[in-house]
């Protein structure tokens, strides 16, 4: 296997993209603009109280052709959850590099993710609320997320990095360390303490739990 | 510091229970039912269908009766919150013993929470829809917890059990980790692969990951 092909079996798992690909350059633009415009819709007011007209005119597409796109407001919603865990998916690849030993990969992965929910605070939102308004998203997006940490954990186990043992409830650990470190100091932010932790920083402090674990040496 | 107050002190933390509590017994058992009846009523309905006359039928209370504990069916939620995390605090606290070390305690502690867990699914949709209803009660969740985690993480660095070093940042990966493996296991439960994993397997899998980590040795 190639060096470029190992990050892509340890960095990939299965994420299935919901949201439907026009077939021109103009459609695929203007479903991103859809995309990112729900986003902040979804973000700010929540799924009910969001609406279609309002989401056409933040993207500023015309209202008729949204449902080129899409047939309802819960089929956007589906897409939107589906967009971002293929854009957390990509963004955590885009930071890892060839050289990088099993260790490193999970640094990076999830400096990234911090760093993109840093950006991108309303993906809390719009996931957690997933579990009600659609909570076959919200079980897929976590799904896919565990099945590709798993799926690093064996490789680097076959490699003979990391514990051969490491499986599923471990892969779910980890994604859980990820998300609520996420939630507490990209969501929530440092405000309570005065302190400032960097995306570096934290997932420096993560790593090292991986890594040595908790135990006195 | 005599054993049980160092359990105390690793287990404690600072949880407000913010439910009033009536002078009576009788008053007592009647705020118990309201609030066994609303943690039904919101699990199965969700906030917003949920209503007070139906809380009060599962109740077996009268409806004027529902005024002289909760000002509305705000409040009873809030209240259902506080009562939940106590709830956690409490059920975790009591599977600990005098002799158990540091590590042992957070395997405990893990282990009763999935046991709850498993009995009382609708905990996660509560406290998840909290961040929608009431984000104060949502975030005092997680703080207070987070919190208790670090408390018993700094009475181990004291003791030389565990690193010195641990702090805010471990004790919400810690929390995240427990989180997550509840949600998987206890919640969704164990019906896509078919195996079956007790909450006591899944309590040695995590901590021996806080124990060792993940390197191959």
């Amino acid at each position: 296997m190639s060096s470029e092909a190992k990050i892509e079996a340890r960095a990939n798992g299965q994420a299935a993209n919901e949201a439907k690909i026009p077939r021109t350059e103009r459609g695929r633009k203007t479903l991103r603009k859809l995309l990112d415009a729900s986003a902040i819709e979804f973000g700010e007011k929540g799924f009910h109280e969001a609406s279609v007209s309002s989401i056409t005119r933040r993207a500023g597409v015309a209202l008729g052709s949204f449902y080129t796109y899409f047939d309802s407001k819960d089929a956007l919603f589906r897409a939107l959850v589906a967009d971002m865990s293929a854009t957390v998916k990509s963004s955590a690849r885009a930071a890892l590099s060839e050289d990088m030993n099993a260790l490193e990969i999970e640094r990076a992965a999830l400096a990234a993710f911090l760093d993109f929910a840093r950006e991108h605070k309303e993906i809390y939102r719009i996931i957690d609320e997933a579990e009600f308004v659609d909570p076959q998203s919200y079980r897929t997006h976590y799904k896919t997320i565990g099945e590709r940490i798993q799926a690093r954990l064996k490789s680097a186990g076959e490699s003979g990095e990391f514990r051969a043992d490491l499986g599923e409830i471990e892969a779910w650990a980890i994604m859980g360390m990820n998300v609520f470190v996420g939630l507490r100091y990209a969501v929530w932010g440092d405000n309570d303490t005065g302190q400032n932790h960097s995306s570096q920083d934290i997932a420096h402090v993560v790593n090292r739990l991986l890594s040595e674990g908790v135990m006195r040496k």
